[in-house]
């Protein structure tokens, strides 16, 4: 039994004091443990640390903001300046025109916000029926109530009795939009509230949208009249080159899910783009209109939203979104010969800083993770055993390449040892 | 239509221009508007600037983590040192023996760990019936999937199609344990995972639990073999003089959530304290132990947890909780008076430095805000006309004693004006 009593996320704790790894501080691409060893960081902590670790901008930012005013909430009319500042700000980047911005503290706050906001307008437009929350296989949005019914990776949604928490939800696959329609249509599209798709499914394993499936979901979901839900908590804020998935893929979703990103993990904040079509009746100046009765205590933290703001300057000021666009090809490049490798399922790069490398579901991958770590870099194991690959934007082309030759190597060594 | 991006949770948009005020700085229990008016911070935020504003020494610390290492997750057996340094502390501190910590981002967050949590634990007994999660009348559980579906405040449940997102849940009495039981023995304790409370009801309007209520429910709960779930996510870390609720009333929940004072709003942060009878299964070391597949980017995020080191270490050294219990019946003597005004239905005081002034529920309550804000206090309704007081523990006898003079002067002038 361990003697901790801090109770890791997704974590089987029986195993926890063999494989405890502390990491004591970062700077740049890269982090150190408490051991001392400098390990290039794959997968930004969890996809979030997009202009890098240790920007001493970022907190002193945060110390000003904190030392006049730690936060003060928005509930009822009260407000402090850097959340308005920051929906101002996210507004004019955000994909879909005049959008309003309902903050959060993190994604699955986020992905819960938009599900209740979906649901709440087909209430009020006068279509009750209109409550389904469609996904795709292998999608992720977080684990609070609404996530974990939505989620299409099984494991996560087991264990809790019925098939989903909330059970207005059903399932389509991830990259059928033959198989979509058939399933909105057997439900009834009356019955349907929205569909809910990463832009490029992550945690389920980098799966990009195959050419024109995007599109082709938005024009389902219009024809239809179901809303369509962007969660972009991965993709948003330059994972992909630019600021949301959407704009390089050329649609615009009814609602948009944000996070990690938005501070690159500096604190935790997340947020909801909302089209007008939603909004409007919320915004009407009648007495009556009705209130989102929504939100949380920390919805517009004041010290988050200047870690945001402060973020989105160094992402501009550095032109980081160009340069994710230039070492597009470069990881795409590096990755790709791993192909080859007996061990390696399939190899998925191409879009922005974000791959995995697909190794046999079955194997048992963790030599991998543990020799690619004695080379210096630290990876992880997204669904089906896909190594996560999806680093923070100052990483430089030598440094991916590097990536690549250790967890080559790393897959080499592992191929030779006893696998389970 | 307002111009403004940010749409305020909680709020009829259609009145934000008019109402709107900005909070610009804060010091110790009182806050400053951009237009240089200083306020007495009554609600203390959302009730959780515990150890009060600008504390410095709680900026400086934050900024020196951040400045080394923002965060790095503890997803599968990754972990940061403040993290596991936090929830040591919180063990040593928390009413249940022996408790793991469970980090999340805030108390919505918490509740929703929490009541997954209680489902999963009867799923792993083999006795997956007992699915029902049980709260409150007028009580509030943060706003995510789980909590909407179990507040006790129905205009937070109205709206999106159904009595509640998830089905399995069922309302009681808020403070009559007889037919607590009759409900229990209803639905079937077969079908019940768990019973969910707030020690005192804040939201829902500051509501003091009757004698003996507590332990009451506690014995109930263990005598039906129903979960008991302890939501401090209001009267936690000292509000009722005492590190939680629990300890004040002599009950030992199964489950504890946690939120607001543990960082005193500095920066997000939430958990949930869990008893042995729980993670137990998961900790044993088997390789076939279960794995609680559940998680959020910030479980235990750095900069957060030092926040939360902080407070806690300024909440010991400056003997805030005995304070409070100093200032208890300072603040119920200023208030009581207050019950004889004729538009005052009920006060409610006398547990820590947490209570309520109960005007009419069907008058028009905000021109008392107005008059009070006037006069240099900020408050705010909670349920039914509910004037919202839970005052920073710094907060002097004499600001006590001006705030009662302002509150009663406000209702005066508002009994002199029209009313809606």
């Amino acid at each position: 039994m361990t003697s901790t009593s801090l109770w890791h996320p997704q974590t089987a704790m029986s195993t926890i004091e063999e494989s405890l790894t502390v990491i004591a501080s970062g700077r740049g691409a890269s982090v150190r443990t408490e051991d001392g060893q400098d390990l290039l960081d794959l997968p930004a902590g969890l996809w979030h640390a997009n202009v890098g670790h240790g920007r001493t901008r970022i907190a002193d930012a945060v110390r000003r903001q904190m030392a006049d005013l730690e936060t003060y909430h928005l509930f009822q009319g009260m407000a402090n300046r850097p959340a308005i500042r920051l929906a101002e700000r996210l507004a004019a980047l955000s994909p879909i025109p005049d959008a309003k911005v309902f903050l959060t503290s993190g994604g699955s706050d986020s992905v819960d916000t938009a599900c209740k906001l979906a649901r709440r307008h087909w209430q009020l437009a006068g279509r009750p029926g209109k409550r389904v929350i469609v996904s795709r296989q292998h999608a992720y949005h977080g684990l609070h109530g609404f996530g974990t019914s939505i989620t299409g990776i099984q494991s996560n949604r087991d264990g809790y009795g019925g098939d989903s928490l909330i059970p207005e939800t059903a399932r389509v696959p991830w990259d059928d939009l033959a198989a979509t329609e058939a399933e909105l249509l057997r439900l009834g599209p009356d019955n349907v509230a929205a569909v809910i798709a990463e832009p490029v499914i992550g945690t389920g394993g980098v799966l990009l949208p195959p050419p024109g499936y995007l599109t082709g979901l938005a024009e389902l979901c219009r024809r239809l009249d179901v809303l369509l839900i962007a969660d972009e908590v991965i993709t948003g804020f330059g994972r992909v080159g630019q600021w949301f998935a959407c704009r390089r893929f050329g649609i615009e979703p009814d609602l948009l899910t944000m996070a990690k990103g938005i501070t690159s993990g500096y604190l935790p904040l997340g947020g909801v783009l909302v089209s007008r079509r939603i909004w409007e009746p919320f915004f009407a100046e009648t007495p009556d209109a009705p209130t989102f009765r929504h939100g949380l205590t920390y919805s517009g933290h004041a010290a988050a939203c200047v870690a945001a703001e402060e973020n989105l300057s160094i992402l501009e000021e550095e032109g980081l979104l160009e340069r994710v666009l230039d070492l597009e090809p470069v990881l795409a490049q590096a990755l790709t010969p791993l192909r080859d490798h007996e061990a390696v399922v399939d190899v998925r790069a191409g879009t922005g800083l974000l791959a995995a490398v697909q190794l046999d579901p079955d194997a048992d991958a963790r030599p991998v993770l543990r020799a690619a770590r004695e080379g210096g870099v630290l990876t992880r194991l997204l669904a089906d055993n896909s190594l996560h690959v999806s680093p923070p934007f100052v990483i430089t082309a030598e440094e991916i390449s590097r990536a690549a030759d250790v967890l080559k190597s790393a897959l080499d060594r592992a191929r030779t040892l006893e696998s389970a």
